[in-house]
């Protein structure tokens, strides 16, 4: 089979693969029906991250169980199934309080953007939905694998309750799912940070009150001017560099809380700064399979569509194509049909 | 009058100093009936805080009201009072959500080790007690003015609840009080981490169930073994420097949480570790106006004893022996008593 692999900055080759195998009792092999680029992709591809070896790409993945391992008791072949970017056995004390993503015995997912994936510890990361679905379901049910429940995760972290005021940082795919998340939870009022037309708009679509298009110190001015003059309820980081982690502190009144999800490159948090912002701060790689059963619900029954966020589909040997148009910021995010 | 005056590095001087007088309409005269020594006084003793101007020192206090300002209305004269180190309007939003440390119109409280003392924004800063506390009393009321205050913000802010597993890093004053606060608020189990004979007695005393000597990766070795390997629930901060905050964090489980008050010293925290450390981090000075209605009445009715974390009680007029007392680890608070 042919996959996609990334063998150093901007240079991400469709190639061919070995064809995934179960190697453990507890693995299950899913026939992918969609897979798509991370912004998390785009470190490595880069070269923020460094690439030490050719690299299978991919760890966002829904699609049809082909295989099981021969300890998996949930998971059927035939499924349809959606599971988490890191495995997790969904038992240990760490995915009992809800933290599946730092589970004991979590393994990050990669090789997704190919037709065939390994998916390890099956029973507790995959979940299924509750029949086939349609092909138009396809690209909202995708995005439960990382982007909309790291969205969801923002908010969760960052508290968001009915009648919240909340600011958005980053307007990403995982921003604009923030947004929709806050939406989805009550929130009163929703600020998205964002100086692009296209994407403001689909802000604006999921539930954002106000653009605040200013960053830095004016974006602090700006925020403050929408919020009594002492900063959001609730902030959420979607990005992961210093100026855009800074940003959320700053816009956060005292006591309230910033959730951040962007995968911190080069980020320095000074403790005293910190410590009379007097701010909640929460945030990590989601953990996506707690919010698994929720979203799906939610995606099943048409109340969300987080897939708006694909602006951009392609066939999977174009892959490349994706990653660019994603680098460029000519698109928002790539979905890719195996 | 004569108070505690600090020139530079180890050299406090008991001194002439002006009367206080009322200055603002909103401004309250307290006659001190004790005061005491912060371990924050110690950052600039030793030199670590610059002391750029003789300064007059103390922020802890409690005494009966001597005078008030044309526009204080709730605060009498003749009563007993407990103030906080800043003072705070407690009308402003910030106020009002419970965050009166970061008051838009806060004053740092200095000059409390003197016999009188000028007190800012009366109404919103001071609580009196239901009558003149017997001279028994006076000890435990004190504390409510900082380092009970802010024990209690450690453990609120690092959401202890009945049945949590805590661990408090630091055996001063604030982390011994932190332990009291969180046996108050029901832990499970509570792991103090200490290394000196007496503060582990007073640790044990006021509801600690384990006692860790070791440090850094040992000590982490050893919460985890005490707390299911995967650390505790709630971990509360009360020293403020590098190692200390890396120790709280690296103590507590994914999903977890941080308290923390030690005023951070040269910390730095890096934001990919702690985006993977997964924990919930929220502190800052404590706002010890939203805790005094509780805490005076646990106190008044004798649910808690504070007070003894004064092991030295010492007249005004010997206040370098205080600090001296404190620098030197021979004492863990120092009452003075004007």
């Amino acid at each position: 089979m042919k996959g996609a692999v990334l063998y150093g900055p901007r240079d991400v080759r469709f190639e061919e693969c070995d064809v995934p195998k179960i190697i453990k009792p507890t693995d299950a092999i899913i026939k992918v029906s969609a897979a798509c680029v991370c912004g998390s992709d785009l470190w490595p591809y880069r070269g923020i991250n460094q690439v030490t070896q050719p690299t299978p790409m991919g760890h966002e993945y829904c699609g049809i169980v082909e295989e099981v391992g021969s300890a998996v008791n949930s998971i059927k072949r035939g499924q349809f199934v959606i599971g988490s970017f890191f495995t997790s056995d969904n038992t240990c004390p760490t995915c009992r309080i809800g933290y599946q993503s730092s589970c004991q015995y979590r393994e990050l997912v990669g090789g997704a953007q190919a037709p065939l994936l390994r998916v390890s510890l099956a029973d507790g990361t995959l979940l299924a939905t509750p029949d086939i679905p349609p092909d138009s379901l396809i690209p909202s049910l995708l995005t439960l694998s990382d982007v909309m429940g790291t969205g969801w995760f923002a908010a969760v972290a960052a508290n968001v309750k009915p009648g919240s005021t909340v600011v958005v940082v980053g307007d990403g795919a995982v921003g604009l799912l923030a947004v929709l998340s806050a939406k989805q939870m009550g929130a009163g009022q929703i600020i998205a940070m964002s100086r692009h037309k296209s994407r403001q708009n689909l802000a604006r679509d999921f539930g954002a009150t106000q653009i605040v298009s200013e960053r830095g110190e004016e974006g602090m001015a700006r925020i403050k001017e929408l919020t009594s003059g002492i900063g959001a309820d609730s902030v959420l980081e979607c990005v992961g560099t210093q100026e855009s982690m800074m940003q959320a502190i700053r816009s956060t009144r005292p006591g309230g809380y910033v959730g951040y999800v962007g995968v911190p490159h080069g980020v320095e948090l000074n403790g005293q700064d910190l410590f009379f912002a007097h701010v909640h701060l929460h945030g990590g790689p989601a953990p996506v399979r707690r919010f698994l059963p929720e979203l799906i619900d939610l995606v099943w029954n048409g109340k969300i569509s987080p897939g708006k966020v694909f602006d951009l589909t392609l066939p999977l040997d174009q892959v490349a194509e994706g990653y660019r148009a994603m680098d460029e910021r000519r698109a928002i995010k790539t979905l890719l049909r195996p």
